[in-house]
């Protein structure tokens, strides 16, 4: 199974209206397939020209691994050469700190990931979890763990 | 001056909904501003994952060289080493065949170019070009030339 | 807008000059567009090979992320990782230490940024800043704000 | 020995000057010390944002095998995988088109190379050897050979 295309856009639609509305700084989405690539990605005016990278290098950072941000950051906290190590392999394309989200449907399957970056991290997370929400979709960040 | 985010939208709406209704294959399309950054994206369900970086590098190869698919295609006609070195500078990012095509206002500033992958390449560059009419602005791909 | 090579070419020569005046040791300039490519680039006799790519770099991360490079060092200072992620993403190209500036038009329009290279970095920055005021632009460090 | 930046500028200015009288479209010029190192760069308004490495190409391929590039195109006019060694080991950083030309001084030592781009190859080249006739010094590009 893998995101739609029409699920992907109202992910990006509702998590950059979450950032306008709650006032966030300028904002960009990128939503990917379980296979790392995009799906949809939108840069709000404003937001500097690596974001998409950014965005594209949260979300793919958890497919990468299996691995939620807080998983990821918990398994370096200690071993920082490690991420070292994931970071040159993949060329930049994981981060440990909040923002990139997996999306499963009701019935837990993977669908993809949401990256968000521009603001502070949490904010850049919960305009993640804005935009699954709005498409009826599951997020899971590893906070609920 | 640079494309906005309503723009770029519109012209991926459009250019989608075009390849949609003419029955083309699934279409990735990518809008970049004039220094060669994503604004916005779409892949439809069904296309390829290397399409959004073949809709980025039609767009991003145009902008980076000055130069039109059609301008690329005659200068690399008979010097296909130049496009070897093309190739590698950019990591694959520039592409001589149509389907990127340069974004004006209506008084000829450049705002940006807009790529499209997945179909024949005219058919790409008639959908990009059905986007950029989309949103009231001038699409140049070097045929008018 | 971008800038103009009339006016980076002006404020490479004002930095240079600021730093020759001032007893600095041999500086490199870079001036950018807001798409991160060179417009004007100056390295003096005597200054090192990499310079280059490291007055570059400078300019080239407050633009990609849209963050000073106080901004940015203040992000990372309790996160190295995510400068990992930014080192690998960009292929070094960012800096968290002074020396990149934006450069904006009396308007506030953002026109790109100068990276200086070669002396201590407070005296790279106050270079820059030399360079922007001669040529009637205005520059931004995070210092500022 | 090594070129000067006061040279290197003389030159720039020099080669843009000759392609605007000549009615070039808009150029980039890059001088190169002899490690390939940039010393001065200059690119016009509305010269696309890969001209600033193109230009840095034409100049470091010469200067990377000591071959002009009447030479390096002699050498793999029948043997284009050879070109795409060059190409892939150098990141692109190697043409075999006219356009980047040997610096030497009065007495023949090398002082770095000029690497001219935007027009078409001959004239790039001609802008080239304007720019380093004004700085009192000789240029080579094979066709004296």
């Amino acid at each position: 199974m893998t995101i739609t295309l029409d699920q992907a856009r109202t992910i990006v639609d509702a998590a950059l209206a979450h950032g306008t509305e709650a006032g966030f700084k300028p904002l960009t989405v990128a939503v990917l397939d379980p296979g790392g690539a995009l799906v949809a990605l939108a840069r709000q005016d404003g937001s500097g020209f690596l974001r998409p990278d950014l965005a594209t290098a949260k979300a793919s950072g958890v497919l990468a691994l299996g691995m939620t941000n807080r998983a990821i950051s918990a398994r370096v906290a200690d071993d920082s050469d490690f991420f070292t190590t994931l970071a040159t392999l993949t060329g930049g394309k994981v981060v440990a700190a909040p923002g990139g989200v997996f999306v499963h449907d009701a019935g837990g399957a993977l669908l993809g990931a949401v990256g968000v970056t521009g603001d502070a991290s949490a904010n850049d997370e919960a305009a993640a979890l804005a935009g699954i929400a709005a498409a009826g979709l599951v997020g899971r960040t590893g906070a609920e763990d």
